[in-house]
């Protein structure tokens, strides 16, 4: 099976859902044009259909192993990445002052959604690498940035992110990792990570860590931690590797999925750090870097969306089995009703969950491309669109990846097809960096601190879109989205003055409701702009987003009945 | 993780929310006894928690391996099967004639959903034979019976079904395999069979393969298909294994799931079978081990939601993260709202799925069990109730093991905690034994070929309920569950007039609305015998079950939307 970047809905969804082409009307983003981007998406397209995707399965199969304390990745992933980092990829949205090509987010997440496609495995070395720019660039001194931006842009190094202790998963505050003053500067760093994805291996020359630690004499929980960058080999003054740092990996975890990935429980015994922005300022460093990491794990579940829905339609249309059940069919499985309806379902969540996730990252661009209240406005936008790109997206590329097992029958089970596979590798996005209830309630609390303003705002173009369906012609999908979106207004005053457990009670129902609305939204503003998305929106807000109704409903149900019974009396007898 | 066997629960949900009491009062069951019952479970569940449990994890990771032709299963596997059928529970329903011990069908389901929770792989083994037992004792010849039943019924031999062929999967129709009269009252089988459970091991001395296959003459299609037992080595007349029959074990299939339990192409060069029933009668007795199959393989996904329910709970309860969102909390997470609703969705996934698939079993036990009207009105109940059971089933179980993975956060993507497993081995139960689409175009094709009236007469039986709850104080919830049955009572009507392809359009949405309301009526029957059900009957019916309404409606939409677009037209572009 070949992945197709899917170039022309990119753009369509870019252009016509979003309404992105604004972007190159901002001074920032003048030269960010639709046929700048065209270009380089076909570029990257390009290398993820013929380079990345033919090692998907392989790579599977080989797995990244730890042998003598050398990383091993499968074969063919070296030279892969080499070709993906020397079209300029890893720094597309870095300063050119450090290497990078200063595009905006709307331009990167594309990319990043076709190597995700492509090889989810193999993707998230160069996330991590862009989102430890990112930190290092809004947080570090001039010294480190011109040190490791460039390095990390172009790919001749990579960039890891260490927060979670085996103590210490959601609750940051219980990290227990300390770095101790040299008295030169630097640091020395003392404690064990787990779950460090691409924590070693032999890709690039050297490893960047990001490491939140403790120094001494900082206050408990959060407030006290501090961030570092801790190479794997100390660089000499030209940033050659030298002597190996006193971090050691002591083993690569065996998962469910993502077996060419390695994901590395790291030893430091004391390594040598350098401090990133303040000490005790860690967390705001590591915020920053996980923020865009969110909306980039919410495009590996597009990601895989989009690729179960290649992989099941092509078995669809060539496994034949039994009369056809139409007219004038195909002969094929992809003329029975129910099949259709899997199929059609794995197409409407890959294609509203890449419109959430592409307009999140076009507010993110307008913010730092505007000023004042607008980009107060456009800022809002994009923070409460965040947790619903993370964790919608995700939750769809499981659903899809689910379907596509399904619709692939006995075949899907035997890994040789790769459906499996799909689900095995998409299956921890919902998982890290920050579970999906974490989203959930960061949604219902941070997000909703506003009294809902950000999230009735948004609701309001829903009713826009609404509007506009109606007056062109389509009273019944206008009908069926504005239902909707008196729903979720409703959950939404509702739960913005709710009290904080009552809110996370009813997070992940209002979660769902608010992106299955705003599905219906992006698909009607497509649908008015051609004619040919009618039918999906159609399928869409009939068959999948009436559930909004249901979810928002059980939004507003308070905790009450989660606590009826107590730990004991919850278990099997 | 220790798996522990609901006694209790399953003893309540027969007892009170299925009300099987009566089937002790019918005279072919006289002596079917609660106390023989609640003994006879506390024997199996006892070999499943200590016998069968331990082995689950290794099973999966050692695998069942062919080497030298010859098939390896796990260790500790032979010795934890031998104490089960020492048990005497796989001849459990068989005729005591033939060594059986004659018990219904709703006393053997609760032992077989212990099993499938203690070990899925090693579970299918005695499951498959089971349901090769009922095929010979209604269609095989008194030789045949007397010869091979017994030999079953003591697990001393293993019996497979082998149906499926490489482009013979839900259409039985395109099966190929050829049986030529020997002349001496024997067949030689020639063809290839696929994806065969258990088709090949070491747990018995020898494997009696119940075989599908065209004797030359016969018609095309289903009609033209006979049934035959072919053993792995011939029989002498007592019995013992002589020579091996022409059938060659290929090739185990490397699943995503299920490692221990091996799934074998079989080729057969010219092997030895004995018909079965009638010439060109096979797939009478084929549907007849297919049908309690589907309970059974539904019963699978009971076990994995109870068992995905155990896990995470027990974890939930242990793992401290952050500080607690309740006064008087564990301080573990199972005190955040957003994991008590995710475990509560488990828990409610687990128990209705249970209800629903022990009514079905009752029902066919009643079935054979009165005469007349009466036994045609049960009838119809558990063959209604057959698909459900098996596609929600299977369903639930799929969806409180991902809900398993998510509750355990990063250490559910790793393989060590087995909670990735559980997912991994139920996810081919919505597959096999029929998809889920073929059972929910069951539902809305031939269990409402009598113009709706078992559904309506199931459904009316939801109402009573409802008014029970009414009567018992219980009005908001008695509100909800009536309006769900009017929903899907709605929704039956118009199905049971639509054209058959607006049935399957419909046919998953309808199957899930159906479920999901009786999942309210039997946790409202519950509540109604003892309070401390209510919990969860509330919880059901206010957050899972309201979501009924919206997949009613959308059962009701015909087929149009889902052939709006040619194949062409949905692919991503």
């Amino acid at each position: 099976m070949t992945y197709r970047a899917p170039l022309q809905d990119i753009a369509f969804t870019l252009d016509h859902m979003v309404g992105a082409g604004r972007l190159a009307e901002t001074e920032l983003f003048a030269e960010a044009t639709g046929e700048l981007r065209d270009a380089m998406l076909e570029g990257a397209g390009r290398i993820c259909e013929e380079s990345w995707a033919p090692l998907n399965h392989s790579g599977d199969l080989e797995r990244s192993r730890l042998e003598n304390d050398v990383v091993h990745t499968p074969g063919g992933f070296r030279d892969a990445f080499r070709t993906y980092a020397e079209g300029g990829f890893i720094g597309m949205m870095a300063d050119p002052e450090h290497g990078g090509l200063g595009l905006p987010l709307s331009f990167a997440s594309p990319v990043n959604e076709m190597t995700a496609s492509a090889n989810l495995a193999l993707s998230l070395a160069p996330l991590l690498t862009q989102g430890q720019i990112e930190a290092l660039e809004g947080c570090a001194s001039d010294e480190i940035k011109a040190f490791y931006i460039p390095r990390l842009a172009s790919g001749e190094w990579l960039g890891t992110m260490n927060l979670t202790e085996a103590a210490a998963g959601s609750d940051l505050a219980a990290i227990r990792a300390k770095a101790e003053p040299n008295g030169d500067g630097t640091y020395a760093i003392t404690g064990q990570k787990i779950f460090i994805t691409w924590g070693d291996h032999d890709l690039a020359e050297n490893i960047s860590h990001l490491v939140l630690a403790r120094i001494p004499g900082g206050s408990e929980g959060v407030k006290g931690l501090s961030v570092f960058v801790a190479p794997k080999y100390i660089p000499d003054a030209d940033g050659r590797p030298g002597e190996k740092n006193a971090i050691t990996t002591v083993s690569l975890e065996h998962k469910l999925g993502l077996h060419a990935s390695p994901t590395a429980v790291l030893d430091y015994q004391g390594a040598t750090g350098w401090l990133v922005g303040e000490e005790h300022g860690g967390i705001q460093v590591m915020f920053r870097m996980m923020n865009n990491a969110r909306l980039g794990v919410g495009l590996e579940g597009v990601a895989a969306a989009e690729l179960a829905y290649q992989k099941a339609l092509a078995y669809a249309l060539e496994r034949k089995q039994g009369a056809s059940p139409v007219e004038d069919g195909t002969g094929a499985i992809v003329d029975h009703a129910d099949v259709r309806r899997m199929l059609l379902t794995q197409r409407a969540l890959a294609v509203t969950s890449r419109a959430i996730a592409y307009d999140c990252a076009y507010s993110l661009d307008m913010a730092r491309a505007t000023e004042g209240e607008e980009a107060a406005r456009w800022a809002a936008r994009g923070a409460l669109l965040t947790p619903i790109a993370k964790a919608f997206g995700t939750d769809a590329g499981i659903e899809a990846a689910d379907l596509g097992v399904q619709i692939h029958g006995g075949m899907g089970y035997v890994e040789e097809t790769g459906a499996a596979q799909i689900l095995r590798d998409v299956r921890v996005t919902s998982i890290y960096e920050g579970t999906n209830g974490v989203q959930a309630m960061d949604l219902v609390g941070r997000k909703l601190a506003d009294g809902g303003a950000a999230a009735q705002a948004l609701l309001g173009e829903v009713s826009a879109t609404a509007s506009q369906a109606r007056e062109g012609g389509h009273a019944d999908l206008a009908a069926a989205l504005e239902t909707n979106r008196a729903f979720v207004s409703t959950a939404t005053a509702a739960l913005a003055e709710a009290d904080p457990n009552a809110r996370n009670a009813g997070a992940a129902h209002y979660l769902r409701a608010f992106a299955l609305t705003l599905g219906g939204h992006y698909l009607m503003r497509g649908a008015l702009a051609d004619e040919s998305w009618t039918p999906l929106a159609r399928f869409h807000l009939q068959r999948l987003a009436i559930r909004a109704q249901s979810e928002a409903q059980a939004a507003m149900l308070g905790a009450d009945d989660l606590y009826a019974l107590d730990a004991e009396a919850m278990a099997s007898r």
